[in-house]
């Protein structure tokens, strides 16, 4: 039987940055966690994140019948309201202050690499002034770049959308025949983006090119291999990363955004327009559009898939909420088991039977740091290796099946 | 019993326009049809639709194994593959002329409005010269806009697409506060936009402002419109129809493309872009985004859901599926009982319990017809009202299960 060591006092749980399908399971997952290891003191949600803890505006969560817990599990989008502010030392000071006021000795934050160095700066500062928090940062985020994880909660069920959109519009440039531009989410890490490869399932389909942010970004090749593509095949359907960068390193959707809107405040926009699939089917279109090259009529669309792909309801992938679900609990009983602090991360144990553990890691692994796509799931600039459908397939689970009309033409 | 009077020959079934969830649902119900009724000759499925017909190219469908055939129907998008050719009289003639060569006598055609008046051009000539031919249109249309019809198959599917990405686009517009806009399909009438209302099942969710083509677009109303929700709310999710048109009756996506591209071919693109999402947005930013309005800080993105909303893999309404198949097999069976021809309507019955008919009418009804939303179902010019929500319910069927957090503050 495992023992617990508990402090007194309350905790706080709060939900930042971009939501997901399921960073509400994690939120379900630690109350629920912390109520079945014995927690008597009072659990508070932190409205938006931050700004909730620092203005004393908070949710009381431990009284939560639990088919309304379950309800709200189920339900796409930081229940709490989430926030983009990223504080700074001045600001993690008003937060410790707040906890200080409100005996807040457990503090969980749902989020990516940011909230987790929001997490570790507090954490540090209470041991400085020897407070005892027990600080645990709960892995989110659809772009799946954290550090020391196998993967992340979101990720699997946003992946299962871009998965699912790629294998409609395959079929929509299957029966339409064209060139087809789909940007996905991703500022750094391509993952998501190569997700889209999961909408393959005969040797024709596609998307047929895959450009993640991984590789540098060549708007002349980006042209030979859509030519290529489309002179072979009579269509082309093609996933874009957000975030592709070419040799400045500066990421072309930016590039384009500053053009447009030089009076901004320098918030780098990357989703929210259409502006980069814009520019690639333009200039597809101008460059292939000629009677020498693919001829006039060449038919060429984009479409951004935007922010639905981080919460459309009714599109998650079902491994993704239980994990989601436990690494919430998980964190909540290693609070509750003594003086420590951390971030809970997903190790993979094995593909087949898919298998994983969770695992404390310091909050400095993962703090405000990226993980990027290894190679080997990257073929030549443009498309995505076996290798990573072997990683990504447990994740996203079971996908509807497509059959297509391959009879003999009469 | 029914007594059947089958011409001896064959047939062509043939998927015209954009694809939709449930268009092979259509396919798989004719094929059934006629087998269910004895027909004895060849079912040719029109490779591109009228395409295949003029170039001989098809595929046989009388031997498919059922299980392949349900696969086929539950897969989204024209398995035939489709074209966005329309036919003149010459063109028809040679489609006639296809049909004489291979003892067409049966010409099943699923499609909108367009496709719709093909069948009765190729029907009219077959008239003319004493060639029996039972030509029957099979009613498919996201837009929802064919006249006669209570609505059409493919509108079901796209409707439960667009209710859902509102569903959690209206969660993450309410956890991270902004403005933000949807841009749905829909060239002339709001059917498919009008559902994005679905996704309110608080008195707080949005979309907060819906706008159809069927309403005159004013832009400075619109930013009133806009100006005074998110005074209030402190976010504004806005429901924006690809179609909408200002005081000169033209489209603005319309407009909007000829700035940017003036050297193409005259072809209206509505869908495909990120224009029309984008113009609004920085107009918003520029009109309301400064000191005295609502803040420099003005959060204002726009997303255009594009070609994923009438195919998405895996999101289809079971109604819209099986009202899709069962037009099909209407269709081929009134083929089979005589010398007819028409056009196979849905007719509501009653809403609860949602029940439908369907009924042949004319060719002449519906071909080369559009309807448009009825005023009632339009509130102020900016909103949708409950009559078409009770409308629009039984032909999405259920919709995930939203719980919000609503506790007390502490």
């Amino acid at each position: 039987m495992v023992k617990y060591y508990p402090i007194e006092g309350n905790a706080v749980i709060g939900q930042s940055g971009g939501p997901t399908a399921v960073i509400n399971q994690s939120l379900a997952g630690c109350v629920e966690g912390l109520l079945e290891c014995g927690f008597k003191g009072k659990i508070l949600g932190a409205h938006n994140a931050v700004r909730g803890i620092v203005a004393n505006d908070f949710i009381e969560l431990q009284n939560i019948p639990q088919d309304r817990l379950n309800r709200i599990a189920a339900t796409p989008s930081a229940a709490l309201g989430s926030t983009r502010d990223k504080p700074n030392e001045e600001y993690c000071e008003r937060i410790l202050k707040s906890f200080k006021k409100n005996n807040v000795r457990y503090f969980f934050y749902i989020g990516g690499n940011d909230s987790s160095d929001t997490c570790r700066i507090v954490n540090k500062m209470a041991k400085e002034t020897n407070y005892e928090l027990r600080a645990f940062h709960i892995s989110k985020t659809i772009d799946n770049d954290l550090m020391c994880n196998d993967h992340t909660p979101g990720f699997g069920s946003a992946a299962k959308y871009v998965a699912c959109a790629f294998m409609g519009d395959n079929l929509d440039n299957r029966a339409l025949a064209g060139i087809k531009i789909n940007i996905t989410m991703g500022r750094n890490a391509g993952f998501l983006t190569a997700a889209s490869v999961l909408a393959r399932q005969s040797p024709t389909d596609g998307p047929h090119l895959i450009y993640v942010p991984e590789v540098e970004f060549n708007i002349d090749k980006f042209i030979e291999d859509v030519n290529r593509v489309y002179s072979e095949r009579g269509r082309c359907l093609i996933a874009v990363s957000e975030g592709i960068r070419d040799a400045s390193g500066k990421a072309i959707a930016i590039q384009l955004a500053e053009k447009v809107e030089k009076d901004e405040h320098g918030n780098e926009q990357y989703s929210g327009s259409g502006a980069l699939g814009d520019y690639l089917a333009k200039t597809i279109k101008e460059r292939l559009g000629t009677e020498e090259r693919l001829g006039t009529d060449l038919r060429v669309r984009a479409d951004t898939l935007g922010y639905l792909q981080r919460g459309f309801a009714g599109c998650v992938s079902k491994i993704d909420q239980t994990e989601a679900r436990e690494i919430g609990r998980i964190a909540a009983q290693m609070s509750m088991s003594g003086n420590i602090d951390g971030s809970i991360a997903i190790v993979r144990i094995s593909d087949v039977p898919y298998r994983v553990e969770y695992k404390r890691i310091e909050l400095s692994d993962v703090a405000a740091k990226t993980k990027k796509m290894p190679q080997e799931y990257i073929i030549d600039g443009c498309n995505i290796s076996d290798a990573y459908k072997k990683y990504v397939s447990p994740i996203v689970g079971p996908l509807p099946v497509i059959e297509l009309l391959r009879t003999h033409r009469v």
